[in-house]
């Protein structure tokens, strides 16, 4: 009687131990892992400084913070859980109340259950690595790709450990499982490179072009609204990258800050146009 | 013989308080839930107030209701179930009653409908987590992505915790399954984007065409019927987007309320026609 | 000895009861889901009142029926199995006989069957929810989408727990499995749209061939062979869908009671033809 | 020891009343199956009278007679495995002799070779109802959707529990699990129908085209050699069908006896090439 | 003691009786599926006589031997392995050794196993059954579809029971497992179809055409080198298959002995092209 | 106490012969295995005689032995394991120390690992009999197929049983599982053949194109650099193979040793542009 | 008493040494396994010594490092954690302890996140090979095929067991999962070849146009700034790829270090293109 008191007393003793200890571990190991990775946060966020100069730090840290909020408040719940019930079952034991059929009907829901639910763990899973490799953030651009259908690429509005909710250039608001993106590519992170083909005749004289597009690309280095503001490195003018169907097709390409591709290559368009346009150059279709 | 009763006694008040604690937790989890959930509801609701203006609030009230209805009248039949049935067969037990046959039955039936039925339970699974996150609501216009052929895109008619019923343009009913639905897209959260494209042949003034469509959207911006009533933020001319086969492609930009692209494009296309025939620029198709 | 009689009796007495309560529970939900849909269905009906109106409450009143029917007549059986089975299993128990070989033999032939029998497990719970949740019925119109190959839509000339089978426009006749549709779209409630694009030449007078589409569109709303017996809705002129690779598109958009858009469509596109014939408006490849 | 002989005579006696039994209920499941899907088939073979006239009757009785047949032959052995073998180790028990080695190396057997035979199981149950749904018969033209590649679709051959065989237009032989088979549509069933596209210029005349092509189909409706031979009901020109990118596409339909829809639309587009010749309205490609 | 050496003999002369059993039974049944299909074969292989007339019955018997030879060598040293490893146990048992830690490092060894091995067992089921069905043989031209890329149709070299030895036109030699086979198709079973489109100008003459076309295969039926040699049965004009975006197409279709369908198809072009420059009859692409 | 020794000792003894058994067997399996394929290597090899004369004797010893050695290498680790890992697991529970719980760890671990690494199994069994069939060695051209995106053709630079390493056209190198690869087709055995098209313009005279072309391939066919060095039999001109949309279609085909194709095609098509060219013929794009 | 003292004491001392040798074991593997590839991996980088010549066998004897550290970094703590668990329970159970509940509630709590889990495995399973076999390192250009929509090619940015991080051209940096590579290209690998094609009329002189394509690439061989610099092997003209629909296609192949093909092919079609123009060749699209 008394053995049986004091194994149920130390049982429980043991239990609220564990349990405690795994709280701690879970805080400690998520932190950790946050702040290992803070570094390349901060890295990352300087890359955009020009555009968006409001507090990076306190955003970095921000992050960070909740990033171990979300992980753990769904790790400890489930820790405690299992901690407290095997205790439960134990004391259940030892006072001599039979489990079999406790166990039986949680097994046979759990079970049942079991299958439908191995998506939802999949999604759990897969965005707590995403959390804690920090592969993106709330304000991203990423690419999704597609799962059926069309790629989906768009901001980053919202990420919990089960979906993330995006919303791309038409503004339709997606909702995507994070189980379901088996790679996802971000946009905002260091530089993005627009790439400019143009098209020109067959019986265009390749040095000549080749001369105006490389002023092209220089004046728009030169120009202070433009380097190291938004175009990070010297634009390059790369040849004839395709000799095509009906054209013989130049590439310029131009590293910019991140998310800014689209709008260089159509001030880049917008000039090369009118360079080849002053030069009497025919641009091929 | 009074130990046995004692411990019936015990197990049956036990169930029955355990049911009740089950219950309410449901109850209060889910309620918790829509509620936390209720304001974005409400800030989106807000945005296309303009076109249908009539009770917002009450809308969103019921909804909330509705949604913490639908997903209570599932899970509490089932812990009942459960907690009903472990204190039966444990009380079975306790008066030694053999149920050994009864589970085996009950399990050989389980495992051949398991596995048939794990689709189900992922139906109702994704369906519990789309309602508790508010991704759509009877009314929202949402794309589905393509299970297999073409994609489907409609008005939400019913949301239940197995199907979403679906109106298409075609006026076709689409019954889908929650657990097919891999990504959703909600075209009627803040707003959408109208985006127009314009062919201009390569002989076109680039300049001029420029200075045309930044006319045509000013226009289109100062006018009542459309500024803040349809169209959300003044319009953009956002440059050169392509130089395709057979043209130089301007691309226009409007942010409109939810669902209103469509109709906002149309106007747009009418009023670019119209001002390019009037300065003889040509299309290209 | 007593006591082993007694409890045989018992197990008897309950078996039987239980299978007549399960039953009563099938026949009773059945019918409730089946009477809570019908009102949708007499509205859904109510939509192509003037296509085929022989008596469609009976009708409505006979696929109610037969959709219970279909349901209980597999439901009712598998339930008994179950119970009796479970029944049986104690008896023997209860007298001694050892039921291990027998759990064996069919635990094996189980397993062996269970994993090539999931699928027709699948199609019965899909044939189950369609028909309570009145998906479709005889003579309905539905895409029930591409399985491999081609999509499949056509007239729904059966439908069983297993398979549908559904005929369409060539005379081919299919036989779908109900597990294999994972998006069902039904064309024949309450309303179909017809679509109807017009290419003109970019040359043509934009305001002029609205204003001669707008009185098409009124001319066929104003027809007493149409207007409320097949177009349910004033048809609208939606304006320039698409400046294309060769055209301008207009787009008219008209309302019709189910499956009579293709109808519709046809007659608009010869009275459009007409009409640009009549003006010298050229239609645009 | 007097028990235990008397217990395996029971056995024995039991096992054998149940092979019987067990047996009987298929043939007789089967068999009523088989009939109660007879009318349908002849139904259905009376619409080629036309074309096979020899001995009808007896083909759907040998036809009905076969299918049973082919069920029964495998399901009979399997059932006298499943209650002799449980009747062995049954004995076997009883004898004291141990089974635990047996069912080991039985079961391990069983789990090596179950996953990979689930497909073969799969292909007999798809099978099975396959014949007791009669969805298609030797000399059906059917349609077996795309497995990988191009879709198959031939004249049936053979029709086992396993396999079907089917001969291609090419002459090639198919053998086709049946359990790959998602959705089969037979061509062989009621009436097939042709459909023939007739693209006309766009300066053609419509009203004059509608009514030649009314002439075309009135014609051949009126030819002794197609009426109620092999066209079943008056052909249809059912107008506008599409303005396509070169033309004004015109639609016939027919309705034909199953399976020669092709033979009839060749005649058709002979004679409407004629007609149009006559008149001198131009095909447009 | 002496109970237990009795139990012991009893078990292993059982044991090798059965294995005796066993594999007798393996060889009559595959010998007698051998047989079942052996007429088919022969009835086949007749089809080619003219090709490849060297000693049909033999290849045929030879061919029949080694397919029960391949089946039995993997059946029956499976067989062995089960009633002597089930014999083992037993006396082991028997014997008083321990046996549980035996089956549980097997037990983990074959779950380990199973699971990358099923579709190793799926390849030999699969490969039974193709030739107990006879499916293909060596030199028979086969199409076993596209697994992933571009569809394989070749000459078959060598079937064991896990892969297919194709070789394509190529000479690229292709292994195949059996597995991966769902549906292949045989060209070398009883005739081929050749079908040739003959497209030519929209403005030919039609009936001349027809004509033209019935003379060139009257000729070639006539041609004592084709006539029953390769061809084998007279040719068909079709009429007009197409009514195409460049062409009216005619078609042509010849059934020929296997396999020869390429080769008559192209003498067929060569003499329609003569007949169509001798009438000057142009041909549209 | 002695009986435990005993059985102790007889277990280790048994164990160590067993092992030593398994061991023996598996070179032996293996190693018959390899010769039996040695014969068609050394017949493949000489194939390419021409092209790699050295020391191919050698090489294909070299190849059976590495093969041999690779299979035996993991094969040979895994029995120990297993035979001496139950042999410790009885002598324990014989020592009465319990292994449940080592038992328990080792599963749970066992399960969570299984799942995950099921592919690796497939990979080394795929890899295993690849290497067993002698499928392809070191320095063969193999066509992978796609696994997703483009097809994967390279030369082979080194096969281990989890993976095969190719190197394709461009000097990418591949790493492929061994598993993933369900097709794979070997252009190193025996032969190729070039297939050379020659378009000619509609007008062309169909008998003098032939006989140019028959020209042609004689003239290669005695070039002593080609016959019987690189060309293995007679080139034969196929006729027309297609009239397709803008041309006569002729087809050349050309035996090879293995992987010369595209060189004698190249060639090919030299020489018939020249010739082409000597007689005025149009060449047709 | 003192035997129980003795087994714990003696399974604590078991279980540390086992833990230790199992830790060395691993160290030393994967030392071994590091090492075994270190060769190729210098030989590797020399290929591009030209390029990056900055100290590399240091950059490979850190690689190395870093691989086994990553690899012994997950291998080490699941070691530990298997046999300090089994000690455990072992101990437990020796102090009668029940461990069934504690089995229980981690079994099922097992089986919940086992089948979410075993993606993760896959991974890291994936990954560990990946690191074993040094596919790729940081800084090499792979091809990693399509998920799903494009196929993604970069540079490899960071490598761990679960993803590998590449950004390609565009500046996206991809999270790829090590499990969903199932192919993998790498590009920094000896060589790379650039192979450039060049369309010409069909008029054009098939002997001048090889002869000016020969001086070309002997050019650009005999160019020091390219010879041995970053072209490793003398250019080829490969005669007439392909007679296009358009032209006749030559192609020139050049081997150059790895990932500079893009850069040769650019600037050869510089120097093709200004050839051409200098003879008044045409180029045909």
């Amino acid at each position: 009687m008394v053995a049986g008191l004091i194994s149920i007393a130390l049982i429980v003793v043991i239990a609220f131990i564990l349990r405690n200890v795994t709280h701690r571990l879970i805080t400690r190991v998520v932190r950790r892992a946050s702040s290992g990775t803070g570094n390349s946060l901060a890295l990352r966020l300087r890359g955009r400084q020009t555009v968006e100069p409001e507090g990076l730090d306190a955003v970095a840290a921000e992050r960070r913070r909740q990033r171990s909020e979300t992980i753990g408040s769904v790790l400890r719940p489930v820790s405690s859980i299992v901690v407290l019930g095997t205790a439960a079952l134990t004391v259940l034991d030892r006072l001599s109340v039979p489990i079999a059929p406790l166990l039986t009907s949680v097994g046979i829901v759990g079970v049942a259950v079991g299958f439908g639910a191995q998506e939802l763990v999949k999604d759990f899973i897969a965005g707590m690595f995403m959390l804690l490799e920090d592969q993106y953030g709330v304000g991203d651009v990423i690419d999704v790709g597609a799962a059926v259908g069309a790629a989906t690429t768009g901001t980053v509005e919202a990420v919990t450990l089960r979906i993330t909710r995006v919303r791309d250039a038409d503004g339709r608001v997606w909702y995507i499982r994070n189980g379901t993106i088996t790679r996802v590519g971000n946009e905002s992170q260091g530089w993005s490179r627009a790439t400019v083909d143009v098209p020109v005749a067959y019986t265009a004289d390749v040095p000549a072009v080749r001369k105006l597009l490389g002023e092209v690309t220089d004046e728009i280095w030169n120009d202070p609204e433009y380097r190291d503001v938004v175009i990070v490195e010297e634009p390059q003018v790369w040849g004839i990258e395709q000799i095509s169907d009906t054209a013989i097709v130049f590439r310029i390409s131009v590293k910019t800050i991140p998310s800014c591709q689209a709008q260089v290559a159509r001030e880049l368009r917008l000039r090369v146009k009118a360079a080849l346009d002053r030069e009497s150059i025919t641009i091929a279709g």
